[in-house]
């Protein structure tokens, strides 16, 4: 359905037709210039070859030192999905169950419905506040449970799981021995402290990405951080699919991480705006909402609605935005994404309201 | 092995020893400078966004009209390693095999084994110009054979498959209802005339990329042609892992191949040069070896070999060249890869030639 609202996107589009476009998580902000010379300064001096499969060896130290682990722990993949995907194709074995909150990035259980492996949801409620209730969390564990996911802070909320229930989360994984696979590529432009898998060592995987952080969705850039064991096996599947992210993108990476503290607080601050904007706007109608923890999305919902229908009918007014079924069971949400100009957003905003009058 | 060379080959070089490394395919030559402004202004053009996991429909459509196929047909990768290894990721099947002729190019087989399936492999020799024997190749056909993968151009022999043996083949494999996955990343620079599999017809699969052709090997880019069908869910796994391909770097091919008349001549003289050099030095030697019908390889014999103690100790006189055993059962043998510039192309002949005195 994600795909359906985006390709009839797009045909409007193509149409003449002005469409803003809350329906993907790209932003409308353009890649640093910073970022773009330094990726043309380093095809100039010919880092246009074959490289390593762990990843360059100056963007894996940089990123441990970031991270406070070894550069051994550090592989870099084209973007944060491959990540996501060579971990899981690696760890799971057909027959057994990863265990997912929601609502939920539906990539994770597509991959795993590749892989032969069962999902199992715990579902998370907008009147709770997107809380994970651990109790129902540890229940669905059992000794087929390969890995458990989680997205922090996460897509389509923009909540950030709080401190305590990932105290839980973790302890009943190590319990378990059952290994968390962490996409954080939200944490480091996150309006609120959050919490990362890696302050609580053990075998647990974190996965994130330049895509969000820097602008750079298009360039496919992001690295995983495991045991060395893992990141072996990570780089043996990269020899035999993608062999090496481009040199040039990887040296591009780097000059985005020297200048990250400039760069991300501009983000950040852009995003605050945009969804102070939308609380203040969204307010004023029927919709409810949870006030978003991090930059990107808002998940609002209103009580009896078809969220397909209404993404559908909502292009008509040329406001594209994502149905909450795409997130798992969210029939009445529906997600929408700050990845426009505050003038567009505000007109895209005032349509939705139009529309749940 | 091959892996080993090349590490020790990069210590050798980070102690300050001059290494002529002929061990892996990796051009000295530079990707020509047209290609990278094109990439550098379609990156300033703010082309750095998420993308159609399809690749971008300018760069299909050209392809297309190159290989007389339609845009549908095309899927634009990640490099050919991606496109071969999701072409065997979707299709093959626990418990089936797959038939390849050898000397091949190992992650196939390292390919077919992370997915459980079998290799079987169809052997060649020097002594029969690396002629495939049909009735050996069709008896290793039975009912769980999913896939017949060919390299042609050969890597590590650059022969090319003879006519009427590919014709013989591509009967066998449309009598057996088997695929051909094609692998022909050397065609487009060959110094002779390819048949290519696109002029069968049928479902047989195309994979090729850049990085040959145009000096573009750091980049990753390939794609693959194939019916609708199998292009549908390469574009659907691209989704779940890889999203799609740098759209400026699919602008920079694009502008490849508006010029591949003018560069790609260029490169296959320079590689013309490079193997009559080589077979002239050569022929001086005890060394046996075919005339190469490609670029980039030559893969010579010299009787009671052992090609890896051979490698490593060459490696002692500042040559690197991979051992035989890496591309299957060919102790006797080793690969040259002709991607060093004549002049130290014929220092590194030279002590290959002394070393087997």
């Amino acid at each position: 359905m994600l795909y359906e609202i985006n390709e009839k996107a797009l045909k409007l589009e193509s149409e003449g037709k002005k469409i803003i476009k809350l329906n993907i998580g790209d932003p409308d902000l353009e890649t640093p210039p910073e970022i773009i010379e330094a990726a043309y300064d380093a095809m100039k001096r010919g880092k246009t070859k074959y490289s390593s499969a762990f990843g360059e060896k100056s963007l894996r130290e940089k990123l441990a030192s970031i991270h406070k682990v070894y550069a051994d722990n550090v592989v870099i993949t084209p973007g944060s999905k491959w990540g996501i995907f060579s971990v899981m194709y690696l760890l799971l074995k057909d027959g057994g169950n990863v265990v997912i909150p929601t609502p939920y990035w539906t990539a994770y259980a597509l991959t795993a419905k590749t892989l032969s492996v069962e999902t199992r949801l715990v579902k998370t409620e907008l009147d709770s506040s997107w809380k994970i209730d651990l109790e129902t969390f540890e229940s669905l564990i059992d000794r087929d449970t390969q890995m458990i996911i989680l997205n922090n802070p996460n897509n389509p909320t923009s909540s950030v799981i709080d401190e305590k229930v990932l105290d839980g989360i973790v302890r009943i994984a190590n319990d378990k021995g059952v290994p968390i696979l962490s996409d954080e590529v939200y944490a480091d432009i996150s309006f609120v402290k959050t919490k990362r898998i890696l302050e609580y060592g053990g075998d647990h995987i974190l996965v994130t990405g330049f895509s969000k952080t820097f602008t750079m969705t298009g360039w496919r850039l992001g690295y995983v951080i495991a045991n060395t064991e893992l990141v072996e096996k990570l780089a043996k599947l990269n020899q035999i699919t993608i062999s090496n992210v481009p040199v040039f993108i990887q040296e591009a990476a780097l000059k985005a991480l020297e200048l990250q503290g400039k760069l991300t607080e501009k983000i950040r601050q852009e995003y605050r705006k945009r969804a102070k904007l939308t609380c203040d706007v969204l307010s004023k109608s029927k919709l409810e909402f949870s006030e978003p923890s991090a930059p990107f999305y808002m998940f609002p919902r209103w009580r009896g609605l078809d969220s397909e229908r209404f993404a559908l009918s909502l292009l008509d007014d040329g406001v594209a935005v994502a149905p909450g079924t795409a997130f798992g069971d969210y029939r009445e949400h529906f997600r929408i994404s700050l990845t426009a100009s505050r003038d567009d957003l505000r007109i895209a905003l005032n349509k939705i309201c139009e529309a749940v009058e």
